[in-house]
Formats: structure tokens, sequence, C-alpha cells
């Protein structure tokens, strides 16, 4: 029997044990796509108790309350913190075999050195705990950072972001680089006219271009790219159910521009031919720009339509799609290549369904001119679990080349998600110790071990440039 | 080297066996969705031999049969009892691995003692001791469920079945409630004029309503629903390729009726149109009423056309197709939570490359009203075995609680399926003892105990109300 | 800790290793399906070193050095054979995970009795060791099949090939048959009028039918079909992104003969139809010959533009796509077996989403006729791993007979791939022996190892008629 959460966690024989206390564990954290809120890193702010960090905004959390029975109130709520905090701890032990039930251990451990489970008896000790010392400067954001040996952070910004907190990092000579990433999400979302219309307001008011036409748009959002560039950013993004990439041409791109800006909606396959412009557009920047392309794909978005009206987006009621990914994907980075534009590049699927072809898909545009150009992102959102970790690694192992991976990152909005990156560690030594230990691999730690932390460090390092 | 079908059958260490023994073997059985024939119920009817309760009927065991070579005629044909059961005997070695291989020999042990591996050479000597039993009052139906410990049935019924035998059941005072489900699918298939005006002389009928239009047919069906509902059914099933969930007015689907009623034929768009209106007629009745609504989504039938024609529907030769599930069915279930007339649902996917958009979908849709309202239901049908199953487990713990699960159902056609919760049962706890002896789990075994007994059978009881 | 790929390798316990060593091991190799040249087979060539042995023309090596950063000079370029390889050896530390790693160890040990880990270290001792021996009579081509046991092998030929070298081959009384396989994927592609008119030609100089219409093209066509049956062919191919069943008339696909080879485009919806058409046409003659006909389904080919400019295609720029495959291929199958025209039939699946499918599709059509008719496919191309091969094997455990499974094939061009038979019985007695020693199948060596021995040899050999 195996002392739950103890310091072999996860590693099931003496390799895996070595493999990741000797290798992965002192491998600094360079985590290139999360979500952080920028303002609060540079103001270093201490959160007042252990909701505010860890429940605020948690949609994860949510969902697992809202399943477990609990009422709204509690969750977004107008409920006292403490008693959103009762509910939560009512909730962990429902979630047994659920990564939140592992995450929030793992969290109480390395933050907080809290050893307890988390429960209705041991509720109210944690949360006068935790949230005292949250309060202290030892535990301000700079602080959780540095303590989790993080060195880089990558938040994802829309282009009308003015990034000035980002400038205030710099200002503060923060040792933990904090860049901007580019997602242009919303610049390409032509489903409602006003919306657009008035983000396209937005644009001219933050590049200073005015804007009446396609090129004139394109003008303005490339003078934000730049000036994201100045801020240090080599990122981009994209949150997409598919790729798009059906045919069009430039003069039906200005005509759509104008149509959808004088306030006419543009139906379904004019909306993709649009968006399959502008996704060729951005991609041709990021090229010239020598930055990384990500591309998050396979989501289905706001399906509880009456909490889309009460709670907004990203509230927790987002799920897995079945979109056809293969065609589209296919194309859109063969068109690039073809003109040899395309930049490095990481697909991320949602759907586990798609592994094997997000495994693939990336061997057809890795092409000699340097190792792991094209990558397959680690297990996102739902598939951020042991589970989905190991689907993924195999996936990647059996069909690409597990050594060249990029690695973790957490993608995540709370400033205690980075012993996620533990968690992938172990899972990934584990994968290593026990195919040495079945005689699957070679008996050779120290090339494992390099190998390995090529996967927690390294290879990301090099990849970003950081 | 552990013992073939012991008493620790698929319980890996001690953790797993204590869960098994002391929380999960004793919980009764609620079998909340089965095609049990209720008329052999109230007769209380004994079998004649091991073939008539064994094979009869039994489409996975035909499909096995065919596979291994067998003639059509030990199958469903005019051989006799013993010549078919000799076919059986001889394939079931062929079936290394299969679940029919475990279920086959787990049947033979609990409800008849019988310990021996059956081939050719055991047959005779299994099929006399066996079906000499079957002939004993001890063997007849009501006793089997006795002897399996289940506390409910729910039958799956057509909307124009007039519950006869389940009255009768209720006047014998039967201590095992013995419930209908209501079972519409004939109603909204509209693939073939003929085939639904004969059906809607049916309703006609059963409901003693004239119907010439819309209106008076959903009043007719009403009018079963209401009756089923006397009858004690609080339980609605559909078995669906997919949702529909397509836009129509109310004008368009009076005047389709009208269409095909008069004979005509509706196109394959008017059909989704009209299949959109009526299941969301039967949602909110069954929401009215409190029932719980079952979708079973992604079966691609009777793919053989010669044995359709030759022996009709539900004969072993339906398989898994490759429907997409997403958009409709979040578009679906989201109309009906926007009106808040969203009754409690159980989704079951065939196919399980679609395990973990199902998984997730449900999360959309717990809106904290009562744990686990929307369930993702057990692996069903080709994917009710082992594998099946703990990747349904799995999924379901890594995208949402497993601790609200309602558990296993039998959806079988025979009597002497039960022992299919056991196996649910032994699977469970092995996860959950692996992974507490593994260390991934606290070893608190009284908390583990009851959350396993909550899956095995209280969740369920809960949630149906028996 | 087990030596790496020693006598046991990927047997976990005593029983895999009985199954593997006492039943498995000795048993000859029928491989039905792969793509030797048979030039090399008829001219009993010697390779000069370990280059133009491995890495002429293996597109997974050159994927796997491309994602390694290696330049395409090393892959399919002009650098000399030492340099290729040395950036080969380069690369392998780095598929740590990959089935190349295996692959590639296997192979240095069974044919060159090489028991060193390849690195940049040994990679000059292994490239001399290893090419001497190539050079020497034992190492002829016909020798290495030899030495592998080999007893059958089906090459993949166009309709217009003239089986020269399979004429050769039997009048050089060659003891292991080589025989062709039908694959008229050429035949049926028309997507390219001039493409497709320059084929007809070429259909009509092999068959001396000279071609004006369809029907004559059909003639021509089965000339060729009934030449092939005359050298010893009993097998079709076919490689589909997914199955085509639209409905057409004759006098459709007459039209669209005459239009094409006018030099007309056909439209998407004519392509499929007279791909339907044709490939009914197929199955009708290899019904009528008692041929097998396998289908490979699911590749997404040639995505990248640029480099199938440079290379052609099956240069490693081929993926997994996402296809329906469902309705299509229960139609066609249907189809052929309502007319009673269903040959044996093997389908094979690239995207293991699709594995559930494909496994329960085969049940459909397996009539009694005779034992494992229509069977599903080993783990293919991506697949054909330890993984894939896993899936594959307990989805067709779990919804089929795995004891009538035809087994392993390699699907390769390389006369040194023979060891990925030894992989999968490796793997497939694991499997067994697992199950037996947790109690999961009794412990009944001998009736376990016919079934192994059934599937790793006279499943094929009674199938094919070998």
């Amino acid at each position: 029997m195996k002392k739950f959460l103890d310091e072999n966690f996860l590693l099931k024989n003496k390799t895996a044990e070595v493999l990741y206390h000797q290798y992965a564990r002192s491998m600094p954290i360079i985590d290139y796509h999360c979500h952080l809120p920028q303002q609060q890193i540079a103001e270093d702010k201490n959160f007042e108790n252990l909701s505010q960090i860890w429940l605020y905004g948690d949609h994860y959390k949510w969902r697992a309350m809202r399943a477990n029975g609990i009422n709204e109130r509690f969750c977004t709520g107008n409920a006292t913190d403490f008693e959103k905090f009762e509910q939560w701890a009512a909730t962990v032990p429902y979630t047994l075999r659920n990564p939140l039930y592992h995450w929030t251990h793992l969290e109480l451990q390395r933050y907080f050195d809290v050893h307890e489970i988390l429960n209705p008896e041991s509720s109210k000790r944690i949360y006068e705990n935790c949230s005292e010392k949250l309060r202290t400067k030892e535990y301000s954001v700079k602080n959780l950072l540095r303590k989790m040996n993080v060195v880089a952070v990558c938040t994802t910004d829309d282009p009308i972001d003015n990034l000035y907190y980002h400038q205030q990092l710099k200002d503060q000579a923060f040792e933990i680089p904090v860049l901007p990433a580019f997602r242009p999400d919303v610049a390409m979302n032509v489903s409602d006219p006003s919306r657009f219309i008035a983000y396209v307001k937005k644009v001219e008011a933050a590049s200073g271009i005015s804007i009446s036409n396609y090129t004139e748009y394109l003008d303005a959002l490339k003078n934000r790219h730049d000036f994201f560039a100045t801020m240090g950013c080599n990122v981009s993004d994209h949150g997409l159910e598919e790729l798009y990439a059906d045919d069009f041409t430039d003069a039906e791109i200005d005509s759509l521009f104008i149509k959808i800006y004088s306030g006419e909606s543009l139906n379904l396959a004019e909306q993709r031919k649009f968006k399959s412009a502008m996704l060729l557009v951005f991609a041709d920047w990021d090229f010239e720009k020598g930055w990384v392309q990500q591309f998050h794909l396979g989501a289905l978005r706001n399906n509880n339509g009456r909490m889309l009206q009460t709670l907004g987006p990203d509230t927790g009621f987002d799920s897995i799609g079945d979109f056809k990914q293969g065609v589209a994907l296919s194309a859109f980075l063969s068109k690039l290549d073809t003109k040899n534009r395309l930049a490095k590049t990481i697909l991320y699927n949602l759907n586990p369904a798609d592994n094997e072809l997000f495994a693939t898909m990336i061997g057809n545009f890795n092409d000699g001119s340097m190792a792991g150009k094209v990558q397959w992102g680690s297990g996102w959102w739902f598939l951020d679990q042991k589970d989905g970790m190991v689907k993924q690694m195999n996936a990647l192992s059996n069909m690409g080349l597990l050594s060249k991976f990029v690695g973790m990152l957490t993608d995540s909005r709370s400033f205690l998600s980075f012993p996620r990156h533990e968690y992938f560690r172990r899972i990934l030594c584990n994968l290593f110790g026990e195919e040495i230990e079945n005689g699957e691999l070679p008996n050779d730690i120290a090339w494992t071990g390099k190998v390995v932390q090529d996967i927690c460090h390294y290879n990301a390092k090099n990849y970003f440039g950081y």
C-alpha cells in the first residue's frame, strides 16, 4: 500500500523515481501558454483567502460543484467566500478519480505544506491556515511564481489590448519574463455584424489607423502584431472549432468586409471564406517574425444558452465537439508550406478521438529544417489529466518523436496551477521508467534522463527562444 | 496463477476485494433499462431447457456463432434445442477474450452452481443438469429475479402497448416492481407513409382518440404517456442514430403530418424536422411528470439487407455508426434547458470515439439543481464489457463525477443476464482498489465503500425514486 | 529489471513465455499483403550495404529523421549511403518509444546477430559489420525470406503489370510462392482526365483489347483480372479514403466514361458514382474467383503539396484522416451480400477512432457460411505498433472472435521487416498470458496455444488457401 500523494506519487518503480527526482524535478518551468491575469502579476497581488485564488474564475471546480448539486450561488453567485469554500470542500470527496482531486491536494501540499485531505471536517482549518499564508508577502503572486521555479510565462491577449501591465512588468524589471500572446479570435469572428463593427472600432482606436476596407483592417491589425512583437511577444494563438481553409479570392474578401462592415450579415459560407483568408494572413505575419503559431481546435462552446445569457462565456458550459479536422488542417498547412511561409506551429486537439490524426498530421510538415518544427500540443483542457496525457504521449511516441516534444503548459487562469507541470513530469518519467524495467527500453538512465529534461524544459526553451 | 473466475475474479488486489465483498456485492439490483418480456414474468414462466432461456433471442450469441461458421439453422433456424446448444458449446471455446466467455461461465456459476468450462465435451452434461434445474420452481422467472436480488425492473414498451402484463403483475402484488418505459421510436419514424399510417391507427385504437392532424396525434400519444404514468412508468427511452434538433415552425409540422398521413413521402429534411419537433414534445412531457428521459445514440442498424428480409430487425446485424453527435445534442438539450424544461436525462453513446464528447456534454447541463441530473449512461451493447466499462468510467471520472453515476443496467432480453451487474461492480471496485494501493487515492475504505455503494445502488435508487 | 529486447521481450509472465516459445515462435510466416519489389526477389538481389536495404524507400525512417531536423539530403537526397546511415544512427536514440526503435534493434538482432544499440558511437561498426554480411550469399533476398521462415508472400500490383518477375519466380521454381495481388486504385481514379486516358491506353496495351466505352474498359480489366488469376493471384486490394456506395444507373456510368475519356472533367459527385460502380464490378469478379478482397480505408494522402511536387507520393507525407466510414461501408457490403456475391473480405482502418466501427461491421456479414469470412485487418501503417495492435486485438476480442483472426502481415517495402510478425506474436501471447495468470481465462495452455497458432498461421493458411 503506497501512501496517497507521497514523494513517489505516480512513479511506479525505482527507475521512474530516479528519472523524476534526479532529472525532471528541478527543471525550471516555461509556461508558454496560460491565461494568467497580467494585472495581478504587475501589482504583485496578495489574495485575501483561499476562495479568491482558488474558486474565483475556476470553471473546472464550478462544473464539479454543479454536478454535485451545489447551487449556483456558491459557484458564481453572492455567497460569502467561506460559504463557497465550504461547498467546494463538501464536493471534493466526491471528485475521487477526477484530476481536481489530485490537483487540489497537490496544490495544498506544494504551496501550503498542507498534507490533509480536504473535506467538510478539515474545511475550516485548511481555509484559515491557507488564507493566513496567502495574506503574507511570501504568497504574493510574484513569489508564488518564484516558489514554483517558473522562468517564463505567456499570457493570452487580444490584439486590441494595450499591454499596459506587460509594460509595467518590463519597467519593474521583474526577473520572470511575462510575455503576451497574440490571440485574434474576435478579430475574425464575423458571425454578428454589430459585434464585428464594434470590434473594428476598437482596432482603429488601438492602432491609430482608420479603417474603411479590408486592407486597412489588416494594416491596423498588423500594426498591433508589430506592437506585440516590440513587447516581446513571439507566440500567437487561435481557438477554433476547426481550421478554415476554403478557397477565396482577394476581391471576395474585400467585398465581404464591406458587406459586414455596412451591417449586413454574412452567411456561413461567407464567414468561412473570411476566416480562411484571415488565418492565412495571421500565419504569414507569424512566419515573418519567426513566431510560434498555436491552434486550439475542437471545442464546442457555450452549450447552455440559459447560462450563457446569465453568466457569459468561459463559465463552465463548454465541451468536446466532433468537428471534422483532417482535410482543412492539411490544406491550411500545405498552403503555407508551399509558399515556404509555414511558421513553427503547435496543434492542440480537444477531442481525443482526433489524437492519432494530429499525431500524424504534424509529421507531414516536419521537413528537416529544424527538430520538431510542427508540434502536437499536450493534453488540453478536459484532456489535461493522467489518462489524457498518457494517451497524447503514447500516440506522439508511436507516430512521431516524443523526444522532441515541447511538453507541458498550464493553460490556466490560476496562480496555483503550476503543480500540473510536476504532474506531467511524474507521468512522463513513469512511462519511461516502466518501459525500461520491462525491457522495452535500454537501461540507459543518462540518455533517458537527458530526453526527459529536454521534454520538461530544454525543448521549449529552444523552441520559443527564451 | 489465479484460478479462472474464482471469488476474486477481476479483483487485482486486497483493497479491491474488500470493496467488492464488503460493500458492493450485497447491494440490491435496480435494472432501470432492459428488454425483459413482461409476459414471461407475469406468467412466472419456467423454461424447458438451457437453449430456450439462453439462445432464443440472444443476438450476441448468434453473431459469435455465425463468425465461427455455424449455419443459421443452429442460430435462428429449425434445429432442435439440443442441436443448437451443441453448436453454441462448440463455439464457446473460440470466444476467449469476448465478454460472452465471461458471461457464459458467470451465469453457469451464479444460477446453476456449474463450475465447469462449457465446451463440446461438457456440453451434454451441462445442458441436462441446467435444463433439469430450469424446470423446477426454484428456476421460475420470478425466482430467478429474486435469486439475483433484483429490486426493480424497467421494461421497454411502445406507447400502443396496453401494459396488460404490467397490470397483471400489479394485481399479483409481485414484490419486485416491474415498470414500463415509454419508447416512442415508432411513433416518430416517418420514413414510410404506409407504416406510419398503420401506426397512427394503432395509437387511435389504444388511446380512443381519433386522429386527423398533428395536434390530435399528440393528444393521443399524450393520453398514452399519461396512462403509462398511471402504471408506474417514470422513464422514457429513445433509440436514434443521432439527436435531431433542426429548426421548424408549428405550421410546418402540422402540414408535414397531413402530408405523410395522406400517404405522401417526406424527404429526409422533412423527416428530420418532424422528428426534431416530436422529440421536444416528448421531452416536455417527461419534464412535466418528473420522468427520466434516456437517449441511446449512434447505432447503425440493419446493415445486412438479406438477413433483414429473412429474419427482421434485432437479429444480430447491427453495428456501431459514426454519426455526428455534438452540435445537435447540445442544441436539443439547450432548447429544453432554456425553457427550464429539461428533465433528468441519461445519454448513451454506442461509438466509444464519442466517449469524451458525452462525458463533457453532460457537464453543460448539470446546473446544480440536483446531483447528477444529466447522466452519461454505462457502456452499452457492444461496449458492455470490461474494456468498454473501464473506458466509460475513466472518462466519466476524468471529466465529471463518477461518484454520482447511476451505474449499471443490463439492457438485456435474458433472465440470466443479471451477473452483468456483478461484472460491473467487480470492475468498479478494482478501479478504486488499484488506485488506492498505488497511492493515487487515499486509503479511506469507508468513504470509498460508500461511493461504491452509491454507484451500485443508491444513486439509481434516488435518481429514479424507487 | 528485465534486459532490453531479450528472449522474453514483451512477454510479461511465464504463461506468455510458454505460449510464445512453445507455440507461436516456430509458426511459418504467411505475408499476405506487402509491397516487396518482386524484381529483387526474382534476381535474388544482394544489397551492397545497410543503407540500401534499410533507408532506401523507407518513409517511416525519413519521417523520423525529418522530425529530428535532418536535412532532406540525408533522407531522399544525394548524400552518400554512409552519410545517410550516420544521420539515421544519430536519430535512432531520439526514437525511444517509437516502433522504429524496437524494429531497428529487432532487425539488427534477428538478421545480423547484432545486439548493440544503434547510435552515433556504434554507427560505423554496425554499418560495416552488417554491410559486409549483406554482400554474402547468406543475405541474398531469397535467403532473407528463408531465414525468416516465410512460406508465402503477396505483392501489390497494378492491373497493367505484366507480372514478368512473378513468372520468372515461377520458372525458377522458387519454393516460397510469391503471388501478385490485384490493386486497381489507378483504374478507378477519375480525378484527372488526362491521367485517366493515359491509364486506359496502358490497359489497352496490357490486355490487347481496344477500349472505346465503359463495357470495353471492364472487358479489358477483366482480362487482366483473369491473367492475374492464372499467375496464382487470389487477393485484391484497394486503398481508399472511404468506401463509395452511391446510387447510379449503368447508363450514367456509360456516359461518365465517355465524358472523361473525351477529356472532360467529372465533378466530385460523378467521380463518386463512377468509383461506386467500379468497386462493385471488382468485388463481383473477386467473388466469382473465390478471391479475398481487401480494403485499406482512411488515409489522408499527399498532405504536403511542396514535397509532393518534389518527391512524388509515398515519401512520408501521408497521415490519418477522419472520413466517414459507416454508412457507405455497410451499404457496399450489403449490396454484394444481398446478391449472394460477397467475397471473403478484409477491412483495414487507419484511424483508430474507427476501430469499434470496423470491429462490429464485420459481424454484420459473417453469415455462418465459413468461419471468419469477413475479417478486420491487423493494425496498419501508423497503427502497426504495440498500442495499435493491442487496441485492434482488444476491440476484435470484445466485439468478434479473435480466435478466427487471420493475423499479421508486414505491408512493408523492406526485406528486413519480417520481425514484425514476431513482434505481433509476442504481443498476442502476452495478451493471453496475462489474462490466464489473472484468472480471466482458464489455465488451458494446450487450447490457448492452439488458438495462438491459428492466429499466427493456420487461419491465414486456410483463409487464403496456401
